[in-house]
């Protein structure tokens, strides 16, 4: 059954954990982006000059669109001058150099006008729909429609080149994004034409051959393999891949289309049975940043990208709303506080744009006689890359989180994910406001009053069950459910080869790991005791539970193959949550581990 | 204390595994080679004809080098006309080409007359190393010395640019091996020069940095960091590395240089003790063919060259003679029932240049959406390739097989290598013959009759123990000795990673190995039962002997993930010797299994 999603501008996040990493998004992130976006020159390339000093990428307008998005749900929670007086310069710019036409893309009208619509995967329709959905953003937020209006006559123009006058040099775009940004214009305008034009993009893909991107990939890696409603198995660039599939569900939502919606449904099961790691970390290859063959889970060269996790919460969260499925809001909980979040580090400065599972320090100094790098992921996070589609994605998505936490329909309210937070749904013409307390993760303690009587059915967590516990409130009247939150090894399908032989640890819905400068010795020596006690603690520095489990080491002689001698050391392993690795410098990591 | 060697020459292979595998090498592999090898222009480049269809390689001249070398070998053995009559007609196309100096090499006369000894690194030198030992082998398989005078006048050559004038473009060689091949002609000839220069190359290499070869590699690359005395570990390209390592061993000896020997005694032990696959296999990264740092050592993507085995054969059999130690012999041992042996194709047509410890089928194959390739092993043998070192190099090697099975000194005779053969000393002037009988490696019982008095010291093998054990032979009593062989589990060192959590299996000197063909399911899922039994079999279509053990396989549940369930199913793994891997096409295999 389709629910409705409640959007977080009736949800505050009073306190907790999400509240918590809110307040770094306010008080550090965004100026932490903000500031190297413009050291970068990304916020200048919007004047448009060809003779800038610094040239723009192509990319560049998505980045900072997707910061103005975030930057935009921050204002619309509390008052932000100083960030609306940069977007408002952005907005003049753009409202400045675009062309007469509507088209906007700062790289193109500065460097390569003549080249406008030519190349499919030059990433500006890509633009165009971070553009878009900033402009929307920010409308929200602001009631200023000057960016909106300036988007409205660019989307104009696109539908009159790509759908009615068919002239550009491609017909779908390269990297998907403004199918999702056409969904969001149709939604705050009510204009079906760019609804249709949102289908147009989606429907259109595949039908006929396109030119393959690049002469290092086929069809598959931008999804043009075959048509949207054919497609059943994740396929290409996980990103891509994540937004196409996103706005696939958009539209079987919108248009009541059951293929569509089928579609989504066996692409979402093949990504959760077949294609993600136990982070919810998607891509399992650098190559194509790509979706790759069943159980091809690789740890140490995990790619993982921060930007498909995220893509893969869109996708699930339309998913939910599409059916009210619970394992949709399972998956979203699972890549929330593992594979999203690692990409932030805890004082909200770096990013991980590549989320490893695994890290061998030794490893990236091999090739000690050539001068080879086997392109292992960076050990830590970086405050900005060549490449920086993820800060900025991050957010704008930490910044839109209470989203996430509850949907609605006739029956009820379903609260998906657990915050402490201040909730104002409107169902049926009745306003009611949901007040929720809650430490999770640290445990599984949920509090809830509502300003009048109604159910709330409370997601059990995937590690506990299977089913929604119904709550019926009666107004004013606080009622707690509480479970226990178990401590739990976690073996992987036998199909995949990384996790053989291995456990993880997940406490909940954290997955835990070891870093090097937690253990001695080689972390891929360590075997847990099977039947370990998890001991619980709390790392002061990191400011994160810890877990401390019984284990082995293998005990050597000094050479380098011997009989079997089954010695073992007894020890101990510590474990922290896999979000917050990379703390600390370089160090080893696993979150697999063998055991015995 | 230091050993003769008795060279092949004086041993005859006469029945057993080894005599099976040379008359496989007269019959099918020295022609088979011969075939691509003329198939593919590398005998008539010889002709330096630079208008010839096929333009020649820079290091093709070595190659059939090496299999003039190996069919000398067989020669030396048993008439052989046909392979005389080839080898004769490159001696001719040599002489009628080689330039009135003395200076020979196919490609620089025919194709770039103008860069002769200008560039490090494009194998002249090692060209004309493996000349002289095909000219000088040749030499003393039929008497003809036409070859080797011309390549005496090529030496004088050399010796003239490089060690008297001076003005070449490079001091010593990128790629060693003429130094080895000096020390042959100066055994050969008594005379000394050949001996200086060889001991020049040697001596020289590091003492001034001369150009780093490529600008992706360091002068370690080419053990051109420091001089010769001053190296302690096993550094860059392996098998210029094993050359180099072996001719310091060589000028050690010749020189009694105390210096030397003691820089090759620590580079070996470095190798074996942190370098060196279970297979004897080096160079652990297709990067540089190189060594890299201490126990990384990848299953999948070893690299292990078949060459790198052999010259590690060679440096051994150099410090056997050197010092007398066992372990060097226990070393060729490995590397001979392993390493080597999984070069060649069962039915000793085809040839694997690159030697992996595993292989994933499905890891082929993961990219599925970009134009990329892990470049993973190749899974099967080739019968050429376009660097195609590794054929003629095994010719060769089997050729002279014969050389690795004694030593001996004043004190008597050194059983090194086993094999059914019958020797010929001459001891302080004493002839003696010495008929060995053995099934090895099915069992260690040997039975060994002399013609004369004599004391033969048996080496027990590394897997039974650290001596050998001294047969005191009556003349015409035969004595056997006997040892179970055992088979047993063997483990990594804790500090690799690769074999972290498994173990390998080991029945005598042979490594096993399971292949996907003869087990179901994963490989990676099997774990062996680490009390099994080991039952003994006999595979008829590879005619190789088989071991079978208890195993568990996880069950699965279907899903990605799931709490940890220990439901094993019981089951049994077949494994084959290593050496016999890939001879029924494509298939998983690995050394390393899990066990519990």
């Amino acid at each position: 059954m389709e629910h409705k999603v409640l959007s977080f501008e009736n949800v505050n996040i009073t306190g907790g954990f999400w509240n918590a990493r809110q307040n770094i998004l306010r008080e550090t992130t965004v100026w932490a982006v903000y500031k190297r976006f413009k050291e970068t020159g990304r916020f200048d390339a919007f004047k448009c000059d060809k003779n800038a000093k610094i040239k723009p990428h192509i990319y560049w307008d998505s980045d900072v669109a997707k910061w103005i998005e975030g930057a935009a749900y921050l204002i619309k929670k509390s008052p932000e001058p100083e960030l609306e007086k940069i977007i408002d310069g952005v907005v003049d710019d753009i409202e400045k150099n675009q062309l007469p036409c509507g088209y906007f893309n700062s790289f193109y009208i500065a460097i390569e006008p003549q080249n406008i619509f030519k190349n499919r995967d030059c990433h500006e329709l890509y633009c165009a729909g971070h553009l878009i959905e900033a402009a929307v953003a920010y409308a929200e937020a602001t009631g200023k429609t000057k960016f909106v209006d300036l988007m409205i006559k660019y989307v104009d123009y696109i539908e009159y080149r790509f759908k009615i006058k068919g002239d550009t040099g491609f017909k779908t775009p390269g990297h998907e994004e403004i199918e999702l940004a056409l969904v969001r214009l149709y939604k705050f305008t009510g204009e079906r034409k760019f609804l249709d034009l949102a289908r147009f993009f989606v429907l259109e893909r595949g039908k006929e051959c396109e030119n393959a991107l690049t002469d290092w990939s086929n069809e598959s890696y931008l999804q043009s393999h075959i048509e949207a409603k054919k497609q059943e198995t994740a396929m290409g660039h996980s990103v891509r891949a994540t937004y196409f599939y996103s706005s696939m569900a958009d539209i079987a939502l919108l248009d009541g289309d059951t293929e569509l919606k089928g579609a989504c449904e066996k692409i979402f099961d093949d990504i959760i049975t077949h294609k993600m790691y136990i982070t919810g970390g998607i891509g399992s290859t650098r190559h194509g940043e790509a979706f790759t063959i069943d159980y091809d889970l690789p740890t140490e060269t995990a790619y993982s990208e921060s930007c498909a996790a995220i893509g893969l919460v869109f996708f699930a969260q339309r998913m939910l709303a599409l059916t009210g499925k619970k394992k949709y809001a399972d998956l979203i909980e699972r890549v929330l506080y593992n594979g999203f979040l690692s990409s932030i580090s805890l004082d909200g400065k770096s990013f991980f744009y590549v989320n490893p599972l695994e890290i061998v320090k030794k490893n990236h100094t091999r090739h000690v006689s050539v001068n080879y790098s086997d392109n292992l992921p960076p050990m830590t996070r970086f405050e900005v890359f060549e490449c920086s589609c993820c800060p900025p994605n991050i957010v704008r998505f930490l910044g839109s989180f209470g989203s996430l936490l509850y949907t609605y329909n006739d029956d009820g309210i379903y609260l998906q994910q657990f915050a402490s937070s201040e909730a104002k749904f409107n169902i049926n013409g009745k306003e009611i406001t949901l007040v929720e307390k809650t430490s999770y993760p640290e445990n599984v303690k949920i509090s809830l009053v509502s300003s009048e009587d109604v159910t709330v059915f409370v997601r059990v967590p995937e590690y506990l069950g299977n089913s929604y516990v119904p709550i019926n409130l009666t107004a004013g009247i606080e009622k707690t459910i509480e479970f226990e939150m178990p401590t739990m090894l976690i073996e992987g399908n036998p199909a995949i080869l990384s996790t053989a032989g291995k456990v993880a640890i997940m406490r909940g819905p954290v997955v835990y790991c070891m870093e090097g400068c937690d253990n001695e010795g080689e972390l891929f020596n360590i075997r847990i005791n099977k039947d370990t006690d998890f001991i619980h603690g709390f790392d002061k520095e990191l400011g994160v539970p810890t877990i401390t489990v019984d284990a082995y080491m293998k005990k050597g002689n000094g050479a380098l193959y011997s009989p079997m001698s089954y010695e073992r050391q007894k020890t101990q392993a510590k474990l922290i949550p896999y979000y917050a690795f990379a703390n600390r410098g370089e160090n080893d990591m696993q979150v697999w581990t063998l055991f015995e």
